[in-house]
């Protein structure tokens, strides 16, 4: 009775330092959200004190449980746990909370600090990077795991807010997560029932445990977040329900302690100076020195390191084992964990589709690709969301991930674009899964966020976007992209690809799988197009490279140059053979794939493709003009799309949007006519 | 008895034909959606004949029931219904469904079709924009009723669809409509069971009704979408909830007595001729002609036209009577109705920034001059997804539109960004409303989708955007936005405009309040700007034109120009001075806050203010400078942020990533000494 008092003791010791550390840094920074961190350090040190699986020495370890926090401005409560657990992340640290070249950024950033695993903020994105992890944790385990051998083995916890919940993202996932019966997920909701505009009320009404509910999801609580035994208990019960997803509903108080406790105040702002000397009163916790953490608090949390090192030792063990029984399935486990390219996985692609080859739709040839890869990368996984059939994204024979079984290799996302981004982002994230996506591309514009977030983190996801222009022809304008690649190409880190034909589109796929940089979206055709000889033309690895000169009528200088990317890459062929046949002009045709890929090339080959001497060019793209000032310049013509579409065949579309060969042809003799073109 | 048995036939009978009529249509374009019109057709013939107050004659008419088809790609089972019960569009139009030219495109357009309330294809979209409707009809009821005048008073009815049902935007929608309590919403869930990849169940195995009584939504049923004595009572239980939303939720089978109901085939394949002959043979319907009209349901529909003429005149008479008793009310109402400026709308809008202000966050001066608009213009409403009090969006005094009382004019949309832009365009849709919103840069891209179709629909909606880019500071790269900005500029229809200062703000909300075209995004700082002493330099009203001539140095011809939009146009002026000054350039500095403005004006207002002449340009803007090519060419330099931010003081931020003054003079005399100025 008396030890139990003393570690209730401790544990609040433990709570209050967190508590004011995270306080210290915000009031340091000047800057910051204190409210989150006053209200969750109960319970969000309950999970990681008692139950979180980690090696703060090692926060890379195949088989650690997952956090995500997903309210990402309470950055500074996780900062203060990884400080005091023992992560590489010094006071000093701590004290540099928001400052140029810190560890500490006002949200967490994946890869920049040890022990966080995903970048958050941007509500309800955190969320379903969990059911993301939680979802490639269930995925190996099926894969890997032999009887007595559990070698995947982890929870997925996240601590969500009633902001998360707000999101529609958050929805999406947690309804999937319901359906895919993902049990070993543990989420901690920080129900404080505060937001920047005030109470939750205003605008926030709903029963959230009956929702869960109705998704098939195990709700515990509501509990008091502060309540360290209860969230003990709920903990557990989350953990023992095995085929639902666990909601821990956490009621807290935003700020609690403060003077301005359970207010919008203490959300967003810094407490003042009266604030934080009430607050540390309040506690009992001394004024100074700030940052100030006492001994037995550190040595308690400390212990997380031995903790942790044991943990993963006897993981090893248990590793070590299995790798006795099974060493081939123990080494491709850690070649996919690592990252590591499959052996020989590129083979079989080449002469998929030689030159005489029927017209084929880029969709239909990535979806032949798609299918060689996956019996060569073992991590190659994904969906699509709703539209598998449309975006040749099946992959045939290797089952489903569903409410059944979770062996299969087939994701049907359901009708939620936002969502398979976002999980599509946490199974990268958890590692061991190579994650594709698949949908229209004028539905890139559901996903932009967890794109944006893959892009900053530099992770691995292939985005497949198919039907990619006007081409796609009846479905009309809602339906049609136009202003979307561009949009896409704005996106740092973000390559993007949209080959012309079948072949390029194998370069594609392969430039996706060989980039280990950041995220890979592919831009695909509905409509057929002709396979572009490879035997008169350049071959189709010239796409390596971003842009390359397809075709040249003469050797020379040419008098214009034409660039197209995707379907229009034919009509700069045709434009192209025209204005020299019938014009005799010197013409090149450059196809320009990825914009990415050929402005990270040298000086000297971009000159090589588009010579700054030579003005009179003219691109051809089904989509928005703005942007291809980048390679014609002020001098040159841009033929696309300004306009949103129309319903019709995609035949009559090009025409009354003038995307032809003739209209290329035309601007093309008015620049080299204008540049006295000696033709 | 025999009257009912006669009615029941001759409902059938109707039914039926709608039916046929989209059947044949799909067959006859061999594309198109054919499932859903076979399986939605009894209940929602049921709405549109006993409940639907419209009147085909006057599309337009104030009062009229709203009907929303969220799937849109069911559009034939709309077009059968709107020629049908007699609106403009012709048996020829039918028969040239998805063609060139035709008023039945692919999926509903607004504004191209007579009785169309909405363009909807992306799911999701519609269901939100119906939550939209509904607000506005219950503002301006609550606005212009009186005592014995309920001049508004009309429902909104949605068909919605297993697909709206996964997408978050539904989600965040169905959760505020049930927290605003928008009693007069009536929802009619097409539950088929099957979408494109298969079953739901393979990624939909939530519980519906009990998620949508979590909202707080009154659930009605299921019951048999083709049992339409069901349906009828369940729309009367509908009506007479007041208090909350209601939705009913109708168990259909897809492809209804086809040979492949209830297959995902019969979801968007034309059926094939045998399919269609075996179809018609199950109703006992004649195999030719197709688009066959019995005279029965023909005439039995048209008695919507008289129906609806009645109604509307009925309205008409009850509204004579109020506006004998409140003829100022009377006035107004129709002239917001109508769409049309409120008289002196803008007064007290110059001279709130003198000279002498200090240095104003463009978001501020947003906020004052947002809640001087407030005063003149009687259907300005909207809010922010719960970042009113840093996107300075609350219209102070005015009350919130809320659970307890639909007076006010600030609607707390909570985190919902996707909704809250999907919400304001419904509001817009339904007349009487100029929506805005507001939210971070960064999150525009949560809301792109509605943003989109808002542009397509050319709707007024002005979207405000603050925190607009690094200068946001110490929030970092999740919160800060770079590629956005260019994002927007590319969405067709969408004017985008970041003004420099204060000054330029009060224009860019003139320009936004004076578009009748289409949405605006206004896009603001969250950092202090100095307010451009106008005395000096041009006046802001050059916003209006989108770029003007700011400064210059010298009235000739410039050595070099400098282009800058909000934040940087400052950075501009600093090193056009310093250029000036010091290297004794000829220097011009051109403000450029609306690109889609600017690029309207004639050719001639636009060389004056870039001459081709002059190649030596620099532009500047904390953005991605994909597209700034457009105005400095292959020759000119753009200065910008090609990489994510970082977590630091804003003042920093622009320091370590090069965007100051000194580095756009370094880049002005790099060009101007290339070009062999003269200076």
């Amino acid at each position: 009775m008396t030890e139990m008092k003393t570690d209730a003791k401790l544990d609040q010791l433990c709570i209050n330092t967190i508590r004011f550390l995270s306080l210290d840094m915000v009031d340091r920074a000047k800057s910051g959200h204190p409210g989150t961190p006053m209200g969750a350090a109960d319970f969000v040190y309950t999970l990681w004190d008692r139950f979180l699986k980690h090696n703060p020495n090692n926060p890379k370890w195949a088989d650690r449980d997952r956090f995500v926090l997903s309210p990402g401005h309470a950055s500074a409560l996780l900062y203060s746990l990884l400080h005091l657990t023992g992560y590489d992340l010094s006071m000093n640290e701590l004290r540099r909370f928001r400052q140029w070249g810190s560890k500490t950024p006002g949200h967490p950033e994946y890869g920049l600090t040890p022990g966080v695993s995903a970048t958050t903020g941007p509500l309800g994105q955190g969320f379903a990077n969990g059911i993301g992890m939680a979802l490639a944790e269930n995925w190996l385990g099926e894969h890997y795991n032999r009887p007595n051998h559990n070698i995947v083995d982890h929870f997925t916890y996240a601590v969500v807010s009633d902001g998360d919940m707000q999101e529609g993202v958050t929805s999406e996932a947690a309804s999937l997560a319901g359906t895919l019966r993902l049990g070993k997920l543990v989420y901690l909701y920080d129900s404080n029932e505060v937001q920047i505009e005030g109470s939750t009320k205003m605008a926030f009404r709903e029963n959230v445990a009956r929702r869960f509910k109705a998704y098939g999801w195990h709700v515990v609580g509501p509990i008091r977040g502060d309540d360290v035994p209860a969230v003990d208990r709920a903990i557990r019960e989350g953990q023992a329900e095995t085929e639902r997803p666990s909601l821990i509903i956490c009621k807290t108080i935003i700020g609690h302690y403060s003077p301005i406790q359970g207010t919008s105040k203490a959300h967003s702002d810094p407490f003042d100076k009266e604030e934080i000397r009430e607050t540390k009163a309040a506690l009992g916790w001394p004024q100074h020195p700030s940052f100030y953490v006492p001994k037995e608090a550190l040595s308690h949390l400390r212990e997380a390191i031995s903790r942790g090192e044991d943990a993963e030792k006897e993981w090893n063990r248990c590793f070590e084992g299995y790798a006795l029984e099974y060493p081939e399935l123990a080494q491709r486990f850690k070649a996919q964990m690592g990252g590591e390219p499959s052996p020989r996985w590129d083979e079989g692609l080449d002469g998929l589709f030689p030159a005489e080859t029927e017209p084929t739709a880029t969709r239909d040839a990535s979806g032949k690709i798609l299918n060689a890869l996956v019996q060569r990368i073992p991590g190659l996984t994904g969906g699509s969301a709703d539209l598998g059939p449309s975006t040749k994204s099946y992959l045939v024979g290797y089952g489903n991930f569903g409410f059944q079984e979770h062996y299969g290799r087939n994701i049907h996302f359901g009708v939620r674009e936002h969502a398979m981004g976002a999980i599509a982002g946490g199974m990268s994230l958890h590692g061991g899964i190579l994650p594709y996506t698949a949908t229209f591309l004028t539905f890139s514009d559901y996903m932009r966020p967890p794109m944006r977030l893959a892009a900053m983190m530099r992770i691995r996801v292939v985005y497949v976007f198919t039907h990619d222009s006007i081409g796609l022809g009846q479905d009309g304008p809602t339906h049609q992209p136009v202003e979307h690649l561009m949009g896409l190409r704005g996106v740092p880190n973000l390559t993007v690809i949209r080959p012309a034909d079948a072949t390029e589109t194998t370069e594609a796929w392969r430039a996706a799988i060989l980039d280990v940089r950041g995220p890979t979206a592919l831009i695909f055709s509905r409509q057929k197009l002709p396979v572009i000889d490879r035997t008169r033309y350049s071959p189709a690895k010239g796409l390596r490279r971003g842009g390359y000169v397809l075709w040249q009528s003469k050797a020379m200088d040419p008098d214009v140059i034409l660039i197209g990317t995707g379907s229009e890459v034919q009509i700069a062929l045709d434009a192209g053979e025209s204005l020299a046949d019938k014009d005799g002009y010197k013409v090149r045709v450059v196809s320009l794939p990825s914009w990415e890929l050929f402005d990270a090339q040298p000086l000297k080959y971009r000159e090589s493709v588009l010579p700054s001497s030579v003005r009179a060019r003219v691109a051809v793209e089904a989509g928005i003009t703005i942007g291809w000032e980048r390679y014609v310049g002020l001098d040159g013509a841009a033929i696309g799309m300004n306009r949103f579409g129309a319903s019709a065949p995609a035949e009559i579309l090009y025409e009354k949007f003038g995307i032809t060969a003739e209209r290329v042809a035309e601007a093309a003799r008015q620049l080299v006519q204008r540049d006295g073109g000696d033709a």
